[in-house]
């Protein structure tokens, strides 16, 4: 006896490369896990409850693999004034940027912080997203930084998206640390990623490894501390040049890489060797118009999974939807429809480490979201609206179709 | 006594080219008209019922003034074979294209065609859009031509927004017409409009003036039959080539040239001396990936409106969102915040000819928007999601805020 079965529903079970395409399929689910995927017509056994998903297409949950939810001090103002044609250093001296950001997020309760995140979480879990990573880095402080990740994953306990927690303390320099970065780094690691550790909230340790943000070397203090500890690293890689990033997140057997605009073949192919997944954020290449693209054929070539994030953020990304993020990887980065879904399925999971979700195969969590489309590339032609019906987190009915 | 007042607003009556803002405003409608106008702390009296807008914005309903809103043939199934390495010959070849779009259109029923329609004008109605504009073009006969206005037509007695409808029979050359371009021309002119007319479905005339649509002389058959009839023209205009549209667009006191990337400073400049407004459409620029972008600084100097709209079409634009094209002018026509929103508002309502709306003044037509943002910035500034609380067409809530 199964839980719950959905019926009369076409699968993209992302189980194979061509989308696992299952017409007229079910999926049953028991105690929060899929317990059977396949044909209708073999469907096994009775379910407790069933919906009838009158042809809707049924894929794993969504996974937003790189997201900086969690902030307050949106930049609205500044893009008024940059198209107004205030220039980037009026807006910085005028304390503007990211300092901004850090501010507000630094004077911000928690509750305010919640409040703010909600409806931003809100507008992924409508399209069908399930799981999102969070990151911190606008506190820049222990405090601060500790605060970010607990409210991160106080959305987590909303019922809707389970929430994965990334520490990114090392994002900017904060002004008190203004000159001496090594320090920073070093702070970043001997005491703000032992703080978020005891207070239970880091997941993985991400670094921006960049010309403007960390060198090699303050990267490796950050990344040795993440290892010494046990826990995954990622890397904002190689977004503004050539920098290294996507060789030293492989050298360290980083689960993802991110950005990767400027990475090389080189690059790349270390990256494949490590198992370490390119996670591809076209909302950034959009909003910040750069001219240089990530080499997808060198990814395809190298054999390197591609990921697709939204990389909500307030200053370089304020995008609030990952199906749209769908389309511009395929308008701008011409990934083709199975990479682009594999990309927020199946390779987002891996990006964050996780062997239990991103492909419809009985064992693994029940995490569905279920669209009214006539094929699955509908999800990423169009451009805006959402064709989510409903959305399950763990075998549980997240918001649409009802049980009947 | 007014009908209904809204308070607590900040307002963007868009009543002057800095957005008109007023700071806890009042709104206050009669007989679906905005009687009264202002700050709260001036209401000058009562009202039936109040709607407490608990520091929302308001802005006129928003106003997408080119759509192909009403079609049968998606062609996701195209954009994933292109993706996948098939090239347009190969597409076309296989019967794909506008011709499949125009093959589905004709063959479906007026009710199938309002079906699909639906969706897609409630996801522009969901974001305070009150006034949509749909072309017909798929049918490319007299029967479907006419059908498709039918449809959109149908479309605005559903208690959202209204609409306004628009001949678009020389959109592409069907193939019983193959060779015979100028005599198409001449069908469109004596034979398709005529029966638009007669069926009382035409608020427009546009033509498609393009080196792979209609040339000057096909076009102005159509746009002279146009001006016989006393109806205002629109024309597709300068989009793949320097094609001498906006000019031509200037020459008949068109009330819109639309698309224009390739018009030079003469056209613009004769645009802004016949009052013809500019209709931007980036989400095509966007989704054609296309190098050439409108000349802005030209229509600014030269003084010519600009509207925005969606362009929603199933071949080079399908958009569900008319505030994502907010985002898309910024971003890559580097339209300011108060450009952008007076393209969808004032603007748009003179792209369409209409004087009775796109601006929060005592007598224009009670179509409000009202977004619970911190400022009219961010509907420009966030890529997806949808701030909209509630809308409002001719004083009728369509969404959104209740009364109490």
């Amino acid at each position: 006896m199964f839980d719950r079965v959905w019926l009369h529903a076409n699968l993209a079970t992302m189980d194979d490369d061509a989308m696992g395409i299952v017409m007229d399929g079910a999926v049953a689910a028991r105690d929060g896990r899929i317990a059977w995927v396949g044909p209708r017509a073999d469907l096994p056994g009775p379910a407790a409850e069933t919906s009838d998903c009158d042809g809707a297409w049924i894929l794993p949950g969504l996974i937003d693999c790189h997201t900086h939810l969690v902030f307050d001090g949106d930049r609205s103002g500044e893009f008024e004034q940059r198209l107004g044609g205030a220039t980037y250093r009026e807006i910085a001296e005028a304390g503007g940027g990211i300092l901004y950001t850090t501010r507000q997020t630094r004077a911000a309760t928690e509750a305010a912080l919640l409040e703010g995140a909600r409806p931003r979480l809100a507008a992924l879990a409508a399209e069908g997203v399930t799981t999102v990573e969070i990151k911190s880095g606008y506190g820049l402080d222990i405090e601060t930084e500790v605060k970010m990740l607990r409210v991160a994953r106080a959305l987590g306990r909303d019922g809707g998206p389970e929430i994965v927690t990334t520490l990114l303390a090392a994002h900017a320099l904060p002004p008190e640390w203004s000159g001496r970065r090594t320090g920073f780094a070093r702070f970043c690691a001997e005491q703000v990623m032992p703080a978020a550790i005891a207070a239970g909230v880091v997941d993985a340790v991400d670094c921006f490894h960049d010309s403007v943000g960390f060198d090699d070397a303050q990267t490796r203090i950050v990344l040795d501390a993440a290892r010494a500890a046990g826990l995954p690293v990622k890397l904002h890689a190689d977004q503004h040049s050539a920098f290294g990033s996507a060789q030293l997140a492989a050298a360290y057997g980083a689960i993802s890489a991110d950005h990767l605009e400027c990475s090389d073949a080189a690059g790349l192919a270390a990256m494949a060797r490590s198992g370490t997944v390119a996670v591809l954020l076209p909302g950034a290449t959009y909003f910040l118009r750069m001219d240089r693209h990530p080499d997808v054929a060198a990814m395809r070539r190298a054999g390197v999974r591609m990921a697709i994030a939204s990389d909500m953020n307030p200053g370089s990304c304020p995008a609030r939807s990952l199906l749209l993020m769908l389309n511009l990887a395929c308008t701008l980065f011409r990934l083709t429809v199975p990479e682009a879904l594999l990309g927020v399925t199946r390779h987002a999971a891996a990006a964050l480490g996780l062997s239990d979700r991103g492909v419809l195969r009985a064992g693994l969590r029940c995490d569905l979201a279920l669209y009214r489309v006539t094929r699955p590339a509908e999800l990423c032609y169009w451009i805006g609206g959402n064709p989510c019906v409903g959305s399950v987190v763990a075998g549980r009915v997240s918001h649409g179709l009802s049980a009947r």
